[in-house]
């Protein structure tokens, strides 16, 4: 027997979903909003390329995709920093070789999945909004055009409809469901820094760009074309904020409402400023930035993710987290991995499917809990410690314990990226070493201190 | 010049909010989706009776309408403790012999309200479901009938539709608006005990009964019927829960889904156990148990409560928190006091209104936090410490100190009941006096240490 799976969403984690559920023999439906992604030109607001690495290279092993898939990337193998006066210092990201980290176009990979998913057997419905859901029946009810209904009854539903979830916001009706979600007082715009004249990457391409900058920072990642992607993370408000680069306006209108666009000579002089080695590389700044829209940053908690034995959340419907830990796609793919994992030996609706939904979901929500605080956390790290001493003298000792004790003190960036080790448990064994490690400097302290005594003596 | 106002419910917080603005001169419009509770009996499932204290009182002064109300009111001097045996105990709220709160019928007060505020000049409109808002026009559209649809403008909109606010949905969706909705694990069920066959009330009428019962309690309210308004609050599942009470049930139904009703002897039985001398007040316990729903408890948070300088949330809308600090109806009758304070000198709309907007949100949504906080906190205490030996000296010591230095130690409850005090200042300054009252007991503590010592030597 095999289960009747409606997955709300073809993005990247219900494509993938979409994949591996099809692969066990289940027949699978999927609803997606938007057009074929394979028939038309990648929409615009989302984030152009994402850091592929461990964790969601596995789940697509799992599939046979992570060879196909990496050939399409760029190996990043640390950050490049960029200071004030153009200076770069490389910080690589592993503590062996092989450990980069892969940048991938986000609507290359899209289509990848919903290729492989309708090669899996899966039963692909674009131009498909979720309206309703009955969670009582499993039943999807959508619209294919303007006042087309159509109703699909299964016997479990996949909410992987992205961080503005409408299975989610249905869930949330609900009594009992927790739910939570919270901006960063930080926004963030996008800008292509195209390839050379000669048509070479502009700087280094493997590694990922950081220009920290304290209170903001951009960044940048190589795309196969052999441009990068840029992102400027900035407060919405205040000094060096996307508020203060644009004319002034009335008090009360958010941020991006001006009437008339940002001052070139605000934007250059801004640039000029902040980011001077990269500023000669845009032959087009001051029009992509008047014309590229400012996102805003949301951290997605909720819970429960299962309703009832017939609906569960997957990806970013059930946690979206900031993007400052390169882990959102990573932590939705192995979602996909788990919970195929978990629903490996069911093969019909009732208590059992009802036990494995929740037994996914409850320990993961502890992990991706502790996921979106460290990317959280993370920001702070990326535009403003990595820059300091203190930071810089912590990771060369972290590294330096990890190379004298490799099976025992690992990096948490090293756990949380180039293993499969659960979230929650990486932060609670990277807050041991540092214990471990405060301990050993203070055994030191006091071993020179009698040393020194005894030679004074 | 005046503002055109439209308020989103007629509830408690609309209803008196709507009064307060219409007697300052504005053009006051509430849309309540229920019926006129003039004309029709009372909805179901929502508290009967609740607790009227000084910052309830202050704002309904404001408008002359704190007499007549309290006519209404039954007036408990106390928290009457019911333990095992049947054995009572009195715990005065107050330091004082006036400080008393009083029980309201919620409806007869909300229908007092929605008289005051058609008396001072509010246009109400009663079946108007508002169905959406546009914020940049202050609009409202709202149905008044199937199918019937009107729209209104307004200068200003007060979001005042209580805990599942349509409004606050509505500025939901836009990015930067930070919201979160978490449930106790535990409910509640409403029961009513009648007055003795001789028309009397069946228990001291003169203060708040508590049956705490460590992981559960029930307490009971007096109505000017002589009736009381008994709520037990359980734990959903596990041990001592509603589920336990229910028959066996499928694992994933949620509580109250059971096929069949509790077992008349489960009830009884948990009654006997629990609550032995209240059992026999209750006339036809089985019944009601079986019939009124199991509520839940949920606390809101969000922010900004400002939208644009357009529209404004108040009462559960902006804040709802669970009821056992007896505060949420005072405290959404002080928003209206404040926000009425803030606009008293607005007289048209754009930067002056949506400044004082800010001001009254800002500093209040700090102090409504507190109060969410205060508000869980509380249950523990009700339904466990007061039982405790520590809780009653701790609490024994804190009235002696407010004797000794009555300027400068304020019990935590005489704060949050009988002042005006910020929630959150109250917090603050209890914790300060805690702090003192431990070095105090320390330095007393010292001192003997020193008398003995000297008196050994």
């Amino acid at each position: 027997m095999s289960l009747r799976v409606g997955i709300v969403g073809a993005g990247l984690s219900g494509a993938l979903m979409a994949t591996m559920l099809a692969r066990r023999g289940h027949r699978v439906s999927v609803y997606e909003r938007r057009p074929d992604p394979r028939a038309v030109e990648a929409e615009g607001g989302r984030s152009i390329n994402l850091a592929l690495s461990h964790r969601g290279l596995r789940a697509l092993d799992g599939v046979g995709l992570g060879e196909s898939v990496l050939a399409t990337t760029v190996p990043m193998r640390g950050r490049l920093m960029h200071d004030l006066s153009g200076r770069t210092a490389l910080q690589p990201y592993g503590t062996e070789e092989h450990q980069v980290i892969h940048s991938v176009s986000r609507a290359g990979l899209n289509r990848m999945l919903v290729d492989a998913a309708a090669d899996a057997g899966a039963d692909l419905c674009f131009g498909a909004r979720c309206e309703d859901v009955d969670f009582e029946r499993a039943e999807v009810l959508f619209e294919t055009g303007e006042g087309v209904r159509e109703r699909a009854d299964h016997d479990l539903i996949v909410g992987a409809d992205g961080a503005f979830s409408v299975v989610r916001g249905l869930m949330q009706r609900r009594p009992g469901f927790d739910y939570q979600q919270s901006y960063l007082t930080h926004g963030y715009k996008e800008l292509t820094l195209p390839p050379t004249p000669s048509g070479d990457f502009a700087m280094d391409s493997g590694a990922l760009h950081i220009w920290p900058r304290g209170g903001y920072m951009m960044i940048a990642l190589p795309n196969a074309d052999r441009s990068y992607t840029c992102t400027l993370f900035m407060p919405l408000l205040g000094e060096n904020s996307f508020a203060a680069l644009e004319p002034p306006m009335a008090e009360t209108a958010a941020v991006g409402d001006a009437a008339s666009p940002a001052p070139a000579e605000a934007i250059e002089g801004f640039f000029r400023r902040s980011f001077p080695d990269a500023l000669p590389l845009f032959p087009d700044l001051v029009e992509q930035y008047r014309e590229n829209p400012v996102g805003y940053l949301v951290t997605v908690r909720c819970s429960p993710w299962v309703h009832e034995g017939s609906a569960v959340l997957i990806g970013d419907a059930a946690h979206a987290v900031v993007p400052f830990y390169g882990q959102g796609m990573n932590a939705s793919f192995e979602d996909c991995r788990l919970l195929d994992e978990h629903l490996a030996s069911v093969t019909r609706p009732g208590a059992e499917l009802a036990e494995a939904l929740t037994a996914f979901a409850e320990p993961r929500r502890v992990d991706t809990d502790a996921l979106a605080d460290l990317a959280v956390y993370n920001y702070t790290v990326m535009r403003d410690r990595v820059a300091s001493r203190t930071f810089l003298l912590g990771r060369a000792l972290g590294r330096l314990a990890h190379r004298a004790l490799p099976g025992v003190f690992l990096p948490l960036y090293t756990m949380v990226t180039f293993t499969s080790m659960p979230y929650a448990e990486a932060v609670e064994r990277w807050a041991r070493q540092q214990r471990r490690v405060r301990h050993g400097v203070l055994a030191l302290i006091l071993i020179a201190l009698i040393l020194i005594i005894r030679g004074l003596s």
